[in-house]
């Protein structure tokens, strides 16, 4: 670390970029109005805490440069993305996800602890250097313990080019960006402690106090319900401030009238200036550490028509779900009547019953006057019912790919792996298992693992990870309530699936019951290194015999994320033809910590080929090896 | 790390300690009644977040094996320790320094990050060897970042044998421990953003909330002050279980008629049974993060026999004074009338306006009823007024070596190096500064550093520390109060002050005016790696023509940690005759973490001679050389 250097094979990505497959899902497209080629975008940034009140209730998080949420990264499709991380945590280390690049070439840059590379300590300075492979909506996050629940993240902007053009590009007229998030008074290490808790001493980490949009929220204010802007205000005010705090902070919210809800406040509701009569793209992401949400734009219909980087057939509706780790982009018109000149952007909570009051945003027409915004009369719009799953349900399945997307061939599967998704007691932790298997993260990342030729030292790889559970197994009754022949004990491993270089891979992840009687969550799946294809969802135990007439292979969107519902299964397909080392994992913060996950180690028999620079993958074992061992692939460097 | 190994330096040194200089302080000393021969004492240690409530007020803690404080390190003196640490917080790096011993020819095993090691990073494993080289009351504590704040410290206790007797060992007939420590309420990833904010953001972590004895408070209790436990054990209860909490915490507390004071909950008053008519040598070390203490036992005199592990000159008094990083022996004989059972330990804070109330621990006279207490039915005592510093210098003033302890050579001295202790604005920073230097510590640990032979590119090894300050400056005055003349800007630095093998050296703390005007603070000075001389004290500018007539060549006592009081001077010698990379710093947490020390680099041209294992020290630039360089010195194993 500490010096930056190039890649060859980075540079060379940047031409082979622009003849990846995405390319041809722009074949209804315009061009983009801005198609320069492809630059290098560079980023310096300071991971460090900050002390900040998202929800007007002030803690300790962590910042880049001194501001939470990060720094927005906006490049064009084909830019080389170039961010020199200088780890200023005092003892925590740090690496950044960015969430939807692929990093073809460059799995030693996907930032996830344990898996590409090694924490960058304190102190510190690592760059990441990888393509920005096509246009959409994608954030970035610490993906290193529960440091996204920390507040490491910031939203990822790709846009389209000339080469790369995104179909519905003449339908707007101007970008609205809200990145979603949900945030926590108790601070990670106490969420982790009680999450690690043995027996009695387990405790869950509850529902989030706050949704952020973009950031900021208003934590225990009734201001989004009663509209009571005032009376709100002057509560917040005496509650936020001990007497005698002179600190720059309540020194503001003193001397505004407004409490801290002006705009210069730090938890002020986010404003979304319009103008009437225009179309805009509405781009949301959701790095919530636990809450699905659904978002509802006051009057006005929405048009999805992109998810996860992946353009998707059009089609309107009144409001989105939306569940951590996806991204949409949606096109909205401002056709209201110019009478009313702003509306409430609701973001409520689905799925959980939910204790936290909806977020509220503010889309505000102009009218020529940008920058002053009133707020709206009326009452925000109350989101869907929290357990109208059903409703969920019709919302997800509509999305389909949009015409020109790549289709799978249906017929060449050369692998299929079914994942149990489970709960379970484990020496007496609460864990979430695949096929009874907790993923449990190594010390050394695996790709240094695979690098130096330590496998047998590094982790567990004496065998693969179960591709499947005993079809015994009652997905209805809790993990204690089956059958003595199907009840399987669930165990810890850091065992990975080896998937062959070129393999066309069908995941079956199918859902059961948790540990608690009749209760069955859903959990959004995300994978790294790809899109996959989603072909289908359905109720109950997947049969393969019945259920794989009724996939979708003719139009299947791609996707990063999907959702698995409630007792039930989703299938989807990729090819392993990027190869690293991928996580692949229930994006609910908590849920990774328990163990929901599994690793890809892809192509592995390709790493030879790759420019892996030493010093990301150098650490645990690979230390030690480093030190005494020649290294099992030829090094990058001298 | 993760495989353990056993350094033939660290078996030699075995012997070698019993050769000590040190044992020639056991002169007018009986036997100790436990001699065995020296011995290996392992310990396996899981560093892991935990919930606790040292002061009946939850908190996430840096727990050992599930414990705070961590387990107490018993062994004799010349045995071998060896501490295998599992790091598992979850993204923090992890270091254990032994506080007190000196790390004869194992200066890699020091545990201080940046300077002796590289962070043992989440999930990884490091087996710390070092020889108990001498009898004494020590402690141990994390040394990277604030973590020792946060809590992690244990006690270390080095028994004498017959080959290194404790002089008083005959004239005592039981022992107690006693370790002080003080609590925060904000976290310590708080406490750090809010010393690292710029200008008005920056924030002082202000006084600890309560101060523990044995890892045990009361917060916001009466109890010590009125001894009416019934009525304050209502309120706690009342106010520490918020209605519906089911954890077994407030189970326990609602279950159970003395609240959170009863004997089984994790903030009850620690209770040190005695029987009457006996003599106790009573251990108390202080490992607080800002206060400085003062010990007094209701109706007991104590005699002073230790400090730092050294043997003093016996002398009695009613109370002492305790800095942090300080340790004594104090002997106290149980002669008080046996109608009163039970008697009150009262530790209050020095030197700063206390907002924290006295913690309270109770000598118990079993009268053969042992595990019994009695709550003492009187009043605690008070300590002394915090600002009574007169009061605190003469009892420092009285501590003098033990006949038998080794003497400096008065005349041989081959550096004397002077240090102004200031605080001072650093670009936007509040910062503490030796000779306007503050201390920046690398990422790359300077025993790597000078390892590796990679100085110029780890550190800024382009000069030295400053041997000493322009004597124009006024010490009674804040920084920018100075004449023009003598206004010097503080800069941030990593640099070393390099000392040769075997020099004498004397170190001159001179103290000054902090930033406040009228304000100068107490600090206590801790060097790593030596026992050094206190020569002598001052008021004022330390003057050599006139001064060193006044110092104390004759009967200095030895000491790892001395204060250095308001606007005055301390004189302090050591013999650098143990190579390796020491810290000397001021060890209030938060004032090392403002730059509050320097380094000295020992001895380095012997480097070559010790056997320093390379994963301890391979990270950082250290990283990136050990995989292109080959290293500036023969590698311990192949």
């Amino acid at each position: 670390m500490g010096k930056p250097y190039v890649s060859l094979a980075v540079q060379l990505l940047i031409c082979c970029a622009l003849m990846m497959p995405v390319s041809a899902q722009s074949v209804a497209a315009a061009p983009s109005p801005s198609s320069p080629a492809p630059a290098t975008r560079n980023f310096t940034w300071d991971v460090e805490y900050i002390m900040w009140a998202p929800d007007c209730h002030q803690s300790v998080m962590i910042g880049i440069n001194g501001e939470f949420p990060g720094p927005t990264i906006s490049a064009n499709a084909g830019d080389l993305i170039r961010v020199e991380v200088t780890n200023s945590l005092h003892t925590e280390g740090v690496v950044i996800h960015w969430h939807g690049i692929r990093q073809i070439g460059t799995p030693w840059a996907d930032g996830t602890a344990s898996i590409s590379q090694c924490p960058i300590n304190s102190g510190e300075r690592f760059t990441y250097e990888f393509i920005a492979d096509k246009p959409g909506t994608f954030f970035y996050h610490g993906h290193f313990g529960m440091q996204r629940a920390a507040g490491l993240y910031g939203s990822l902007i790709v846009n389209g080019t000339e080469q790369q053009p995104e179909p519905f590009a003449a339908e707007y007229d101007g970008e609205l960006n809200m990145l979603l998030s949900d945030w926590y008074h108790e601070n990670v290490y106490a969420q982790a402690a009680g999450l690690d808790g043995k027996d009695k001493h387990w405790e869950w980490v509850g529902e989030p106090q706050t949704i952020l949009i973009n950031g900021r929220g208003q934590f225990g204010c009734s201001l989004g319900i009663t509209g009571d802007r005032r009376a709100c205000d002057r509560r917040k005010r005496d509650a936020l401030c001990k007497e005698g705090d002179k600190s720059e902070r309540c020194e503001l919210i003193r001397r505004s009238e407004c409490g801290p809800f002006c705009e210069r406040s730090q938890c002020s509701p986010v404003v979304f200036d319009v103008d009437p009569g225009k179309t805009y793209r509405l781009r949301i992401a959701s790095t919530t550490s636990l809450s699905a949400l659904n978002v509802q734009v006051q009057g006005h219909k929405l048009t999805v028509v992109e998810a996860d980087g992946n353009f998707v057939a059009p089609f309107d509706v009144d409001d989105i779900d939306i569940y951590s780790g996806e991204t949409y982009s949606v096109l909205l018109t401002t056709d209201q009547r110019a009478s009313s000149s702003s509306y409430w952007i609701s973001v409520g909570v689905r799925g959980r019953r939910p204790k936290t009051p909806p977020a509220l945003a503010i889309l505000n027409y102009t009218n020529s006057k940008p920058g002053r915004s009133s707020w709206p009369a009326s009452v925000p719009p109350a989101t869907p019912a929290w357990d109208n799953v059903t409703r969920s349900k019709e919302f997800t399945y509509r999305i389909k790919a949009r015409d020109g997307t790549p289709t799978p061939a249906a017929a060449a599967v050369d692998r299929r792996i079914t994942m149990l998704n489970t709960q379970d007691w484990v020496q007496g932790h609460v864990k979430w298992a695949i096929n009874h298997v907790t993923l449990s993260l190594p010390a050394t990342p695996y790709l240094g693992a695979y690098f130096y030729g330590i496998e047998d030292i590094a982790f567990d790889s004496s065998g693969e990870s179960p591709d499947g559970y005993d079809r015994r197994y009652d997905i209805k009754k809790p993990p204690g309530a089956q059958a003595p022949a199907a009840r399987v004990p669930t165990t810890a491993s850091d065992r990975v699936f080896r998937i062959a270089h070129g393999a066309v891979v069908d995941v079956v992840l199918q859902n059961a019951n948790a540990l608690e009687e009749d209760v069955s969550e859903s959990h959004p799946w995300h994978l790294h290194g790809h899109d996959f294809w989603v072909l289908g969802y359905g109720d109950g135990v997947y049969d393969h015999a019945r259920d794989s007439r009724k996939l979708d292979t003719a139009t299947p969107p791609l996707r990063n994320t999907v959702v698995l519902f409630p007792h039930g299964w989703t299938v989807l397909r990729f090819v392993a033809d990027n190869p690293g080392v991928w996580a692949f994992h229930c994006h609910i913060e908590p849920h990774l910590h328990l163990g929901m996950g599994v690793i890809f180690a892809e192509g592995m028999e390709k790493l030879r080929e790759l420019n892996v620079p030493r010093e990301a993958i150098t650490c645990g074992e690979a230390k030690t090896a480093s030190l005494s061992l020649a290294p099992a692939v030829a090094p990058s460097r001298p």
